[in-house]
């Protein structure tokens, strides 16, 4: 993760996190059959990011402009708190998101890589985006992932959150060898 | 995109961009399962790039040499103008899409990457083509794209032509956080 | 494959491979279709080398987190003998798989990559991770394969195994043009 | 191309093409879903190149030590000339197919990445490899593409071997724009 921007957020205030769908947990990749069905892939490394960040007392949501029933598979799958798809104003459901998870813009963290993020991205506490961000995203986020969207970006903002915490030695504790022998 | 050989093309003037399929919207990889089936991975950039384009006015239509399902539903909906799938002749099928949209060669952008593109490139006003073509496409080429195929070239198409004749600003302010704050 | 961290493990001793599965034998990548069933992608080049580690005598387990049928497909294809998937607790089966196939964990080589591979790694004879391993992972692990999960990253470790243990040169001698002419 | 090894043999004689088909066809990957069906990433690069060789007179044989239905819907698509599939013993079959093509081991041009190919490409005219190839091929191929295994290996081969027997121009004609305008 690189300091893109400078920002005022408190990393301790952050209490939900905010993701994009497509080009975050994904390499912005799909894939269509002969029916029109589609299959959307995903990354374990993300997935076990996911749970650690729950683990944390962190709320997760998801909106995505898209709609793909993989998604809410995935998404149930990981206990994601919210997921809005076939989002037709991201800035709408970000504000709605917040009101329901009673989170006030100003304590999420947002990731998103494209233009449609832009406007959410704005009232986020924080912005993160990936390398291969659209020019006008990668100007406005605070920080940039060194992985790429699908290669574990996500659980490597969700890492660096928990580290820059303080809360990630508590977390992966029960992982731990030493713990246990 | 790069400047690959001398044009005389005034951007300005383009109103129809002709893609190939294979190569272009993908990385060349066809998924086939036991039963003959296919699944094609698609970019999601390319299609937000597709949406900006048709925002700005430009038409688009798509020349593949194969025939899929897949294709179809992806440019639908998507917009897609023309669709010309089993195109056994795409000179005689670029010269077809044309007349049909009533817009002359001249007025049309054509990105493709094999053999087969050779001849529709030709005629149309201007070619552009993926850093990983043939070696005859790449030197027929007058620009070549920074991304490979399937890995947004035809969203960083749009989006160069866009910037080029300054219908970008316009284009993604609705995008733009000021604009709504 | 490169030394990590010093190892009093004599190769010749081990008999058993036990793996992690995500990561490992693959890059990491789960394909969700609309339905939720999952597709899983596999290197030829790993299953060629679980063959000729069979061949070898030693025998192989695998323990994942997760559970999915296609990695039963694949397991029972390469007669893989002992396959533990949705393990909660990845130490427990570790030492009941041993129990089972009659092997102390000193005799294991463990290959794993995510943090709950933390616990059977610290059990083993020896341990395996791949480049882009978590942090923690890399810290404990002995070895790091040059190629990544998915692109024969087990494959790599047989094969390093049995030429450390001079057993390649039997294993391989059927595949030699000149035994054969 | 690069030239590994010398090779005493005349191009001009090759009548055949005899490749493996997972990692030089494919990238080594094997997509297997809940039920065991298995979906394989070709690409179209090699499609055409395929195309073109057959244009060429020459003809091709595809053996694989594996069985999937998805390989014969490709091979027969492209007019492959011979298939073998679940071949246990590579040798034997290469020497089936070149008896029954009326074609003799010495006029084939053999393409192999791993230790089951060794064997026919010791009896070949002439074997390719791919560079991520296991060392033993790549120790015994007279060349080896720059192109990976389903990135368009085979069609570099096929292309670098219709260019060294001048029969490029010919087979391309028909896309070059000058011939029809």
């Amino acid at each position: 993760m690189r300091v893109n921007k400078e920002s005022t957020l408190d990393l301790n205030t952050v209490r939900l996190i905010v993701t994009d769908l497509d080009g975050i947990w994904t390499d912005g990749g799909i894939f269509i059959d002969d029916n029109g069905r589609e299959l959307v892939r995903f990354s374990v490394y993300d997935g076990a990011g996911v749970v650690l960040a729950r683990k944390a007392g962190l709320r997760l949501a998801v909106i995505s402009a898209r709609h793909r029933p993989a998604v809410q598979h995935r998404c149930r799958d990981l206990g994601v708190d919210e997921l809005r798809q076939a989002s037709a104003d991201k800035r709408e459901d970000f504000l709605e998101v917040c009101r329901k998870l009673d989170v006030t813009p100003a304590e999420t963290l947002y990731l998103g890589d494209d233009l449609n993020d832009l406007r959410p991205m704005a009232l986020a506490g924080g912005a993160v985006t990936v390398p291969n961000a659209a020019p006008e995203v990668l100007a406005a986020a605070h920080w940039v992932t060194g992985r790429r969207g699908g290669e574990g970006a996500l659980r490597e903002a969700i890492e660096w959150l928990l580290r820059a915490t303080n809360r990630w030695e508590a977390v992966i504790a029960a992982f731990q060898p030493d713990t246990v022998r």
